[in-house]
């Protein structure tokens, strides 16, 4: 299996993921007077489009970062990167989930939960292809490495503090995913600097 | 990130999006005798389906005329491509109402909107990688530069005539987004003839 | 545009449209005991799936084997290209007429149209290539660009014989859509050997 | 034809047959309170979804396999593929109906069969490539030929078994089919150590 056709493959599965989530948005049958107030009702499956979209882009991008650092695929880097597109397809059907019921728990505790397996299978691969000797490319620092265990691990307690606080308000559980997303979106920039000044200084 | 990456990434976004318009269009559960008259009546879905086909087009080709004056991709304008897949992607909700209410104002309201979210998600995208040091190729001339901004501005300023016009007469509104097809496809003949001879003469 | 870029696009559109066929075959909601019966009445759905699996398929390899004579694309030809998907995508919704009333005349008569439409586009734009100077690749010789005209007009012609057969009688119309699928999958190995040949004479 | 333009048209196939597999997990029409009894009713599915999900995965890392081995592609090979994909892209629909009707015999057989017929068209694929002269690239031994025809055979008979095990006990047939995953994620990093080890003997 070469790098190239499992990501082009990765590429195709992010891809479909992201535009399923329309699909989710869906007319009402209703009478033409009816469909103001019935697409005002409909502004939570809007929402829900909206920040899923966002956090499989977000996936699709921490997906790339991690392959554009391995040099070799093996068998179980194959199967743990198959492991990690099956969680991430699993992610329209939360999001349908929060759109229907937006502010039910369960239906949060739900897509936190699935956002929490995506990230964890993601650190799982990355963990065995950062440990596992010869699947990194040589030029990778132990702190490029040690700051992607560190993104992982970070995002990790957030969607379980955002799981959590769920039981006391749910909206509060929103903004925590909203935080998330910026600052994954914001923090990375800074990385890339970081990274690029180390390159130039070797 | 890597050029070649984002593109593969966005032509399957779009590849999916063009090809799920389709879905809107379903047979009615009738006896046989009732077809040809239920038929008839999707006659709007199927034109929707073909305008938004040709639309839908129309971002791709603009996507891939824009990415292909840029040398290098940052994260700003990694995520504001991100934000015209979440745009484009999006498009097929609209245009399965104005398939369901073809006359409704509503519906044309919203499908307008949602192609004027679009244009000017791509506007700023663009507007961010011209003015952004490094981003362009550097043979690109201020011409064109120019000639792209009017492109996108005149395109948004149609938009929302369109927009506008649709509280007066909803087929007027067609019509004025009929127009913006033709004026896309036809015109740009011309563009590439004046870029090509520039080229040439350089 | 690029060559490249317009096939990747293209091949993901046909690789779509190719697999949401089957989301036509969709599971009853019966009780348990009547599923086999259930499942006995699906078959016509799952014939046109098939059936129109394998049509689409042979979409995809004319499309290949045009483009793999083709040197450069130029607007019309990138627009004609972009009509030829539209038509590709709508065979979706017939297929799945034909499924849904398999013995109907209506259904029959509008999936030969939509086939036909397909095959006349796909011809359009070869005659488009063909005749347009300097998109041939210069080793494109006059035989072989007769040769695939014959195939386009031939295949027409047939497509034009099953929708009027249909007025006689719905399975011959069935027939001829085979046979078209056989001549075209068995025919090109022996139009393959005759090109190679050429080019060995060259 | 050329192989790189086959291998993603088949890797877009995959791609979308793989992630279409969560369509059928949607969210019930029910008033609140009951949405956790609801999502416990879809337990089901989600295993389905899962099963099916590491069943495609399988099916497109044994397409790649045997790709690489591939040389050159004619006609027939080209529609060989394109009958497996038509089996692969099958597959959702067998799936909803075990995710329906987990514990029915019929779904189970239809499932089974379904897979039988995915893995043996891909067998008529191979056995084709592997006896046509000039198709399979000359650095394959005849041990790698004899080790795929194990695999492809071994894992029909273990098809077959489950099929006819599910006339007796249709939890029975799950665990088969799991065995069948386990090992093929496991035995193949044996086999490629053994090929890599052959290679580096010649």
């Amino acid at each position: 299996m070469n790098k190239s056709r499992l990501e082009a493959f990765s590429d195709g599965v992010f891809a479909i993921v992201i535009t399923l989530l329309i699909l989710d948005v869906h007319i009402p049958k209703v009478p033409y007077e009816e469909l103001p107030h019935a697409l005002r009702e409909l502004i939570p499956n809007i929402l829900a489009y909206a920040l899923s979209f966002i956090i499989v882009g977000l996936y699709w991008v921490s997906h790339h970062n991690i392959v554009s650092m391995v040099d070799k695929i093996n068998r179980p880097s194959l199967w743990l990167n198959i492991l990690q597109l099956l969680t991430v397809s699993f992610i329209p059907f939360p999001a349908s989930l929060i759109g229907a019921y937006p502010m039910g728990r369960v239906p949060v505790i739900f897509y936190g939960c699935s956002l929490l397996a995506a990230n964890l299978v993601g650190f799982c691969t990355w963990y065995y292809i950062s440990t596992c000797k010869g699947l990194l490319k040589p030029e990778i620092t132990p702190q490029q490495i040690r700051a992607t265990n560190l993104t992982f691990l970070s995002v990790n307690v957030v969607y379980v503090i955002a799981i959590l606080l769920s039981f006391v308000s749910v909206p509060a559980s929103y903004v925590i995913f909203l935080c998330v997303i910026l600052l994954l979106i914001v923090r990375k920039p800074w990385d890339a600097k970081r990274v690029r000044h180390k390159k130039q200084a070797a």
